[in-house]
């Protein structure tokens, strides 16, 4: 590859605009001072407009995966049963989280490449007494979206369950009004489609999982979410925030602002159509069932005789494209392109060409 | 304050060198690519030398916080005994933590102001049969730091307990020969001696360490230790790492390997000395006890009818210079300078001539 810029097209992280990179050199300022106190209140603000709540939201100091301890550690009693869809190493990890804090996960066991539909989390919600419903909303494993979560919402409403939407890597790309879908807690991570570094979560709480938080012993110190609403009370971080990102998570959401929820989705559904008619154009099968094709983690499986390892090689060497291979038990089956945050025409052509050209070198076209 | 950037003299976050701020608009990077893997070796090297250990050393995307909750999470069993001096905030906040994990703290209670003795750790290990010594090496919160941690690291020893040392406000900045002290946990920040911004937080296991925790039922996914051993194999991390903050960190890890780790500390303690000398000319108390005066936080106790919050405001605004206040109940009972990370004489007499200005203001000279 020339000197240059690689094109990040992972499902996270992703490419990051200039803009938000700079924004990272803004000076230090004090996390207890007024400077960091309009931040706070400027930041959170935007985030609500990009997670469509009035609800409760924080930013936290850690990866996505930090955030969903921190809505289990915080709603789980020993013994508290929650339906959980398992479709991919996602939302396996979900599961494990709930036993970590000493919850029985009531597994609804899907097809990998396929999503729960509400009718099968309305079945689960019917035999069992459980205390929540949670799910991930886009399996960046295999790259099916659940859809219906809508009709989730409402089956959690009528149980009096709570709701939470593990929506590391979609927040951004599809569809989410997080109080019209009646999500009681909603999660995102910040090198998603927010085109951000990484290193920050996002976690929105709702009036009724506020009662559930203050009822419960919380099982973390670092992610307590009332030691975390205490703090928010006065526009501060129980522990050190993060600056830097958060001044990059700002600028990412301006961005956002700027350009419009609506049209940032559009853009995203856009690009995957793009991805998918180039892809199927190839000859090449998708892992995902195509009733769950997701807008932003397109997975592919990998060709006959041909390893994702030589591909996604030559991509980054000759091309600068940077792709990523399966997870867990489908490491060696697939590649995975992300399509997230900055993506346009451009991308999608400059992916696509560089697919073609590694393909072409292993003999795919003879 | 005329437009400019403000001098940041807080117990951390600190300033942070042009080169380090500079380095986080590096271009982003697959965290499971090679490009990762290198920068993952160069910097847990550059890493055991700081904290002089061969040790197994990590990086957390969090704050210090998150480390001291991942070395509690992953060694503690429901009913595990703690010793812990308690002489401030943090070490109250490691206590709760112990009791959040379902450990038991052998509470060690100390003056504010001062630290626990050798002579106290070795009484209470004696009379109770605890797992651990977990310490705050450094009271953020008082300015007093702990002595002898050599002799407790002897007294962990010859009972086979763990020794866990928290030095996040410290490491850098005093004497903290990790291995030579036989420190099995300790864990810093990014945001603190090492002049790097806040959102990392960095521990080191003994091999002592992993006997425990390998047959401890780990009470965090985020922070499992395991899990966090299992990528370290092929260095990477299990979640996604804040990349900025790795290439910030990477740089002044590479700043204090080019001044030597000896001679920070000598500076830190001439700049300390300095501090101390010129606090006491202006005829101002100090928090802590002679004995236990930290290099790194200097706490002043409030002039008599001087408040901290009006000597901060004018330092602030007129002077552009960033201190800190008291700390829960230590509110409004003190100021805290923080001596740390970027400290020479000039940032000395900076923050000395603003504190005489402000003083000076609010009469205290009449």
């Amino acid at each position: 590859m020339v000197e240059g810029k690689q094109l990040i097209m992972l499902p996270g992280p992703t490419n990051v605009p200039d803009r938000v990179i700079n924004a990272m050199t803004r000076p230090i300022i004090n996390h207890r001072g007024p400077e960091f106190r309009e931040l706070y209140d400027n930041l959170l603000e935007k985030l609500k407009y990009a997670f469509q709540t009035e609800n409760d939201v924080f930013v936290l100091t850690s990866s996505g995966t930090g955030a969903v301890e921190c809505a289990i550690g915080n709603i789980v009693s020993p013994g508290d049963k929650i339906a959980v869809p398992v479709n991919g190493v996602f939302s396996q990890r979900l599961k494990e989280k709930i036993e970590v804090f000493g919850g029985v996960p009531i597994e609804i066991p899907i097809e990998w490449g396929k999503a729960a539909s509400p009718e099968q989390i309305a079945g689960a919600v019917a035999e069992q007494e459980v205390k929540a419903i949670a799910v991930v909303y886009n399996e960046t494993s295999t790259g099916a979206t659940m859809r219906g979560l809508d009709e989730v919402g409402k089956i959690a409403a009528e149980h009096d369950l709570l709701f939470i939407v593990d929506a590391i890597s979609i927040l951004g790309g599809d569809e989410l009004p997080v109080d019209r879908w009646n999500i009681d807690i909603c999660i995102t991570g910040s090198q998603k489609c927010l085109a951000c570094p990484p290193g920050l979560s996002m976690i929105s709480v709702s009036d009724r999982a506020w009662e559930v938080i203050e009822r419960t012993k919380s099982r973390t110190y670092y992610f307590n979410l009332l030691k975390i609403r205490e703090f928010h009370e006065r526009k501060e971080t129980p522990f050190t925030p993060a600056l830097p990102l958060w001044f990059a998570l700002d600028e990412a959401l301006s961005m956002l602002m700027e350009e419009g929820l609506e049209a940032r989705i559009k853009r995203h559904e856009r690009c995957a159509r793009a991805f998918y008619g180039a892809i199927k154009e190839l000859g090449l099968e998708l892992f995902a069932d195509e009733r769950w094709l997701s807008n932003t983690v397109i997975a592919v499986k990998n060709p006959q005789g041909i390893a994702d390892k030589d591909i996604r090689a030559i991509m980054r060497e000759k091309y600068g494209v940077v792709i990523a291979g399966g997870m867990g038990k489908l490491k060696g089956a697939m590649f995975r392109i992300g399509n997230m945050g900055v993506v346009s025409e451009r991308e999608v052509a400059a992916t696509m060409s560089a697919l073609r050209g590694a393909l072409s070198e292993l003999g795919y076209f003879k």
